[in-house]
């Protein structure tokens, strides 16, 4: 064989995640690897918890990264709330309420669905008519900050109706932590699962959650055993759950834990506030150019995330090829539509260290000549002048 | 607040793993991060592929990392291979094989448990016996390298009993992986999960996996939903099963995965036979100095895997006290018992990168050094010209 050590091109990640990551972090996840029970690696966990619930807004013991995706962060919330026969309401904007059908389901419960337009904000009203027609619902789930369209829910709420009816409530914050306001204890969020490969600049493959003391007594009451053994918070709490004596549970992905602690040191620099702050000045910029060349937001101003600006695919323009020429010409990466979104939209990000002056004007730059060469119809040459008005 | 950036000490790693990661690894995997649908990425997830294949000595086409640590990877075998029903018999002989158990049974499973002393292989004539007395039983599944007590089984008489049985075979080649002899293809074995932190000398975080025809069938041909969305196979075949458009399912650990690649790229230059021996060679260097100083291994000739020796803790000697000991004075991290042998033994791990004669006499000195420093009741002085002396 004669496969060679393998060198990725530098690209400005604008997508929906992974963002570009910062060169600090990737520097602290090369650093020598450490035995998952030396003691110094479990001040590093200890440190780690801290700045977590610093990120998530809140003083939940239970607070660590779960040593896999989002993916997996989802299904552990599912898994450890849902017992088989429970009823779950799910509010579905976008791709991922769809997914969290599949885990209540999978779960042995049955998912009572709340459909929203893709698009749109979670509405309310239909989650409140749900609720009183289904008064045994025992969890409401939903997603933060939808990732497939750019559209940010009214957590705060979603929640105090879940509450009212006596439901547990799982959130989705994968894009929305260290990128918009995400209130965990004030907004009193239940089982709340995130990514690192978003505002947080880290490298994806792990899941930061939270669990409130609710949730920890839901799971701590079960009647039967969570299903999963690798997500059995039951068991993992004998790891991260604290005291100095850690229990093996699974070998934890020492350097990848390396990088998040870094990616939470910078967080803490720049201070939570001032890193939302940063995402929607951006996103002001961003939006005055897409604007000035004639391209429409998908979501309804006031229901955006600052972080995922989802715009419609100019008429007649072949979306995938300009994709492509970013790609290959830009070492830009935008992302594509999913879902019932795919071929019609792009969603760009401006997630964490890549949530920049300079890639706003760099995308803004770019995303203009190429559509001008292909003769899209959009008002080309003015873009990047809208979006540096904004900063000035 | 006021946490700072982590800085590791540099250890040497020979516990049963994480073991000491090469420093090419870590530098690969702190390359700027692609987005997981990047077609430069996908280039380099099929070299993976071809790469895993010559590791597992396969050509299963279904062979590929999970984005998660081998814990999960057994999970997957379990959760995708177990219906609601199915009777799994699982040879036990350490820790892992526990851990089986929990796994049919969360799947719904009822196990059938065929059991060894710790410390010995799995004997194949009680299995034997098992698929006799339960013709019904669907899967066999056992470790052929127990982590917990350093013994490796016989997997190729093993799996043939099975296969005269009707029986699919799950094997835990966590630690055996390009440290032992593996010949999936020739030996049948049909769902196989492993580790790369271990003999890969790659970071903690990805189990890679491979599946025969076989298996892939029973799992294409299920009456029931897999449990876990995370680990449905079903659902992972669409990203990494080939064909130039990879489907989305999670977002892949990029950085990971670059590091793994490295490691893959650097079994190849040493020849998976060559990495063997390696193994062989140092295990035998450090066996004589254990025998030197009067140290007993805790499994029969035969039985020893070369890269975890676990070896009993002499009479009157405080064990964590010696490993406290030799991690704080000698930044060396050697390995604790786990469930019934903790306290009784140590495990010395010697793999991957780690299996070198520098580390060998390194760790004979140390621990020389300390146990006669403590009075134990060991010949001192010794250790280190014998293992010299199979060098020469």
């Amino acid at each position: 064989m004669t496969i060679q050590s393998f060198h990725p091109p530098v690209r400005t990640l604008m997508g929906p995640g992974p963002s570009t990551v910062n060169p600090r972090i990737l520097e602290a996840m090369s650093r020598p690897t450490l035995g998952h029970l030396d003691p110094v690696f479990v001040t590093m966990m200890d440190e780690m918890k801290v700045m977590l619930r610093y990120a998530f807004n809140t003083n939940n013991e239970l607070t660590m990264p779960v040593s896999a995706p989002g993916s997996a962060g989802m299904e552990m919330c599912f898994v450890n709330l849902v017992e088989p026969g429970d009823k779950v309401i799910v509010c579905q904007n976008g791709v991922f309420g769809g997914r969290m059908k599949e885990n209540v389901e999978r779960s042995g419960g049955s998912a009572v669905m709340v459909e929203d337009a893709w698009g749109t904000a979670v509405d309310p009203d239909k989650l409140r008519a749900a609720l009183q027609a289904n008064p045994d619902a025992k969890v409401v789930a939903f997603v933060h900050a939808e990732t497939s369209t750019g559209a940010i829910s009214d957590a705060k709420t979603i929640a105090a109706l879940a509450h009212e009816h006596g439901c547990l409530v799982i959130a989705d914050t994968v894009t929305s932590l260290a990128g918009s306001p995400l209130l965990v204890d004030e907004w009193e969020l239940d089982a709340v699962y995130s990514g690192t490969q978003k505002c947080l600049s880290c490298v994806p493959g792990l899941s930061p959650v939270t669990f409130s003391k609710a949730a920890i007594e839901r799971v701590t009451t079960r009647k039967s055993k969570v299903q999963s053994w690798f997500l059995d918070l039951n068991l993992i709490l004998g790891y991260w759950g604290g005291g100095s004596k850690r229990a093996y549970h699974h070998t934890a992905p020492v350097n990848t834990l390396y990088a998040l602690h870094e990616a939470l040191v910078i967080l803490q620099e720049e201070g939570l506030e001032n890193s939302w702050a940063r995402h929607q000045k951006n996103h002001n910029a961003l939006r005055a150019g897409f604007e000035a060349m004639g391209l429409q937001f998908v979501v309804p101003e006031g229901e955006r995330l600052p972080q995922l600006n989802a715009v419609s695919v100019p008429e007649g323009v072949d979306e995938a090829a300009v994709r492509s020429i970013l790609l290959k010409e830009y070492n830009l990466e935008i992302g594509a539509g999913l879902g019932a979104m795919a071929g019609k939209i792009w969603r760009v990000g401006l997630m964490g260290y890549a949530s920049s002056q300079t890639n706003v004007l760099f995308c803004l730059g770019a995303l203009d000549a190429v559509l001008s060469s292909m003769r899209a119809p959009i008002i080309s040459g003015v873009a990047v002048d809208a979006a540096r008005a904004v900063y000035k």
